[in-house]
């Protein structure tokens, strides 16, 4: 396994299993001067975690993390600052259920693809490093990059646009910042949360699971960041979006729709306001030739129905090659959709603060009490 | 600028712009032993050729490759493989009507973002390093790639699945590959091929431009190709899909439709056939937990439909920040759809290189017609 | 700061200050089915941690180290395997003396510079990062790299060469071996060690402090490591020992001493024993044309005198830009010559598997009791 | 192979063999507005062209650069520069020298290593891949850092301090500056450079070759660069300069003369100057904990005696694993050391770019006639 860092001048680096030990995150890059605490972690780990609500898997972890290294008097120095998260919900009889059926394959999991790469070494507790788990380290990466963004004026959300076929109402930034984490799908138009959850509670009783899809908007994004030509900023979004589990698709701006408009109709026209540059739409989704153009940057991602089902299924003992069933689990969220809000908002800003300090270098970033020059012609 | 190079263990660089006066292709990590010629790479750069069909650009470009380093005797020696394009249409009268509107927008281009980024000393001729010209680049590269695949029984092929609002019909692989390339919109499916050329290019005709979508499929990829968390191969293939210039969107099996289904639904149920393990459906697209399963890689992109049109459009001077017309650009693509797909394959074929060295190491692909592991001769 | 990640297949990342709460070890790239515990790590940590000998710093670090991710049943699992070491000697007492210096550069120290780079947030609490203590987080990477290598034949060792100008006569390998850490200073010809501790303590008394040379052999490296042409084998030793603290100087082979020899002298000529290709010399070290040839890799590194000394000196207050006197310093090691050893051999190691796995591949290597290649289970 | 990329965010590709069609390099990182043109690098080149001197290979290169990307109007564009060197001393009658030994390895060569990596299929031309010739590609990415550098007041020079056993002065950097390149050897002091030459002929005559020792100096080089803990300033020049073909050691500072000095007479003690920061010596070379310290860098390297020699050697036929005799060869150089100091110098500015964009940021240095701020507090 090799793809447990992320990031070139903002660097991510997790490890952990869903019923190892402890999870473990360094964060590289990091300027100093800034103030860090755990609460500031803490925070964003709240939202993501399970064992709260009817939709969710009943899993107990608290997801305490503590700050560990690269702090010293309630600010960061430099150094690289480093987080644990301790397991505490792994006691031997949730283990040994998963014992029971380690070479069992789980449609639509890891489990199959990890056997062929890892063989019987891959860890089968809960899915091992393959678990939803590890997501708590990106969210605790993503708290730091949120800080940074945070004294740029850089504002990230991500919030349920469809689940289970329910689809929010069109809504102004305010509103979806207003409404953000407020009820158990993270749906922040109350009136379809109400429709979504009760549908998700149907689909939960009859042993199945939802999708849905996610936008992500970061608003307050300077115009410039993004390298050509490989590594435009819509790119790297795309890439860490999909990075995390579940999500089988993502889009910026018009996405998808794009391929049924026209130019006339797609090009976002600029004008003049202030004295600076605007535009009249955002079909761009604020990247333009893979480089921010200063406008809300706003993607979206598809996630699947959970794999987990409290359903038979037919499948195959992966070591003894044959043909088995798979007894229904109940240990299962019903959807993801409600908790993947802050991985979503995590991986956003991660990307965003790397290519930021591509733009802006680490020194310039680092020393955080100094003024911070930015050239009027950026056009902000 | 820093995003010329991809890949971590076949590593693709590439330099130049539309007006610039060559592009140079250096590919590193190609194993020893290969049968490599300029004709072999010359094959994927025709069919992405402009000046050839109604609905492209009229440039004039010979797209002429030559392997200056890396081959002997006709095959690869280890060292990285050099290439290089020289521009040929690029006389002073094209490049003159580029100049006289270089401060201006085009709105839906990288004009803006570029000015931001490098300020007045941006390549404004034809969009430099912005323009689709690039994609030659990642052709020739990926040309190579698919010269190493072929050997693992890897092949890759791209298709336009929807253009200009109307959508082909669904297809097996063999009808596809079939298909492939026959027709000026690059569409297997004859009948609507015929279609969508008509409503390009009546679309062109109004000064218009049409997007649409484009589904790229792996066949023979081996299991066990991704490196989680954050180097899914869905990831890697998310991002090099979406680095594509005039690409909104990236989706992988079902992608967003994913959002609408159950879990009962989606999961892919695997059988025993022959001793190996297969799947009843493909929803996953061939990844699972973001490593390959052994099934097809299924991919699809969103295309927008071409910034430059050929209707007036109201928009600013950059430098002195006023509102401004752009008058029509008649020196266009009605649609880049046919033209993408060698791209759109090229990018396929160099992630899953790159996934397949790393797996493999550079050395057990190195020498390909020795044994592995490593002959005698080596002093061991 | 950015440079806590080392190695591009076989990736160490770590993170912790000499005062902080503790140092954080993520090792990704390691290969399923290697058998670790905390023992295989902790042995090297006891060979490296202060305060047990008289020539050491009198620091009491227990150095307990536990293996937190990426092993299951005694066996890596193929994640990334995540290491914690908590620090323990850190009263407040210790800490105050740090405080009532933090603002004076101790010469030949890294405070300077670490206050340009991140201004008055620097760790100032006994160096913080810039301190030999974050080569604890080396040694327990290196535990790991050095059980791969131990798979393939590979076995690393470093001793003084010299200390304090004295010299160890010329020893074999198997000497060396087995004189490995069985003294203070870590000098198997052992009536040089008596002298080296001696003259050791001598300047130890008159409050100075003493350098020497270290030696690094790694012996059964199979021949064919090391990218041409910017990543050859030797650049990569280089840079990995360059990077400890207090070295100033690598060499490889013959080194510096090949300014004054003669082709004819330096080539190492090659014959036949057993079928096998040997060399009648080893001027090389291992290594032509940045690839292992299959004979010993020879290394060594210069260490400077510890710049921390019982002697006033001149320097600056930093933020009031003034000259001021620095007091002597008594809690210090008189050579780090007798504990770098372990850090040296765990660089070297790290840098091998790192090329070990580019060479051979992650699931190469992975599977460590499957033949290779792939087993049929893998769907293929 | 796969090394053929350094740096991060000033980042060098190149590629192309001595019997190859061209050399080409990439140059990504280059900030927008600098100028730059074909002389700019043909400087340079020419100051490590072949066939020029006594001491030197007969062969006949005139190693014409050409700027074919990343400029426009004689400045750089932000894109990558592209450059090409072609080959024109490549006649049939050399290479048909090469093909009869090509079975045979060249004691000291790199010829062994290939053939264990590369097979049959390794370059035996010329040596291909490992040649000398390489460097041009390094040169011609390095007179591009050399102006990027030039603009922040940085300069970097590098010549012989000792060549066959005969050592130059010591000299002021001045002196060193005036006399760089002004003789055969590359030696300011004119009078050691006369006997160095004369011994060098002597040995030439004798059908021998001889080494030396280079030191590079950089002067003007900002405090503050360089990543600790792996990517320490030092340890990226040790790389640097190591990844030279024939350099067997690295040094900085005082070096391997560190191991018998005191740490009272090794640290450098700081005073105030102007209202700076400065240092009564330079022991350090410029570096404190892995960053510049403002000081003059200074590193030294271990030049080998070039390994191809005019008398009969010992040897295998590889591919027979047979000994055999190798016969005199004559097309060779007595010494490199004349004419490596350009690719030192290279080198040096690559590494020292790299870090300063990591620093500075790729948008802080990109727009080159804005003011760039440097914060007072930086000590400069």
């Amino acid at each position: 396994m090799l793809g447990d860092t992320y990031g070139r001048m903002f660097r991510v680096t997790t490890c952990g299993e869903s019923y190892g030990g402890a999870l473990l995150i360094v964060v590289d890059g990091v300027p100093a001067g800034l103030e860090l605490c755990d609460a500031d972690v803490q925070a964003d780990l709240d939202r993501r975690r399970p064992g709260t609500k009817a939709i969710d898997s009943p899993r107990q972890e608290t997801d305490q993390v503590q700050v560990v290294a690269g702090v010293m008097d309630g600010k960061t120095t430099g150094a690289p600052v480093g987080m644990t998260i301790y397991n505490v919900d792994t006691q031997p009889i949730h283990v040994q259920q998963y014992r029971e059926v380690k070479d069992l394959m789980r449609p639509g999991h890891a489990e199959y693809t990890y056997f062929v790469k890892y063989g019987e070494f891959a860890d089968w507790r809960g899915a091992g490093r393959a678990s939803g788990r590890e997501t708590a380290g990106r969210v605790a990466a993503g708290a730091v990059a949120k800080k940074i963004l945070a004294r740029e004026g850089v504002e990230v959300v991500a919030y349920v646009k469809e689940a289970a076929g329910i689809a929010a109402r069109e809504m102004t930034f305010e509103e979806i910042k207003a409404g953000v984490g407020k009820n158990d799908i993270n749906c922040p138009d109350f009136e379809a949360a109400e429709k979504m959850v009760r549908r998700i509670l149907e689909i939960k009783e009859a042993g199945d699971t939802a999708g849905g899809i996610v936008e992500i908007i970061a608003r307050g994004v300077p115009a410039g960041l993004g390298e050509p030509v490989f590594d435009k900023l819509d790119a790297d979004i795309a890439k860490a979006l999909m990075s995390i589990g579940s999500v089988k698709g993502v889009e910026v701006g018009t996405g998808f729709a794009a391929a049924k408009m026209r130019g006339s109709e797609h090009n976002d026209i600029p004008y003049m306001e202030d004295g600076k540059v605007k535009f009249r739409t955002n079909n761009a989704g604020g990247i333009l030739g893979g480089i921010s153009n200063g406008d809300d940057i706003v993607a979206r991602m598809a996630v699947k129905p959970t794999a987990t089902i409290s359903i038979d299924q037919d499948t195959v003992n992966m070591p003894q090659m044959k043909e088995v069933k798979l007894a229904a689990i109940t240990r299962r969220d019903a959807t993801i959709c409600g908790r993947i809000g802050p991985v979503a908002e995590a991986m956003m800003a991660i990307v965003l603060t790397d290519h930021l300090m591509m733009s802006r270098g680490l020194d310039a970033v680092a020393k955080l009490d100094k003024t911070w020059p930015r050239a009027e012609a950026d056009g902000q």
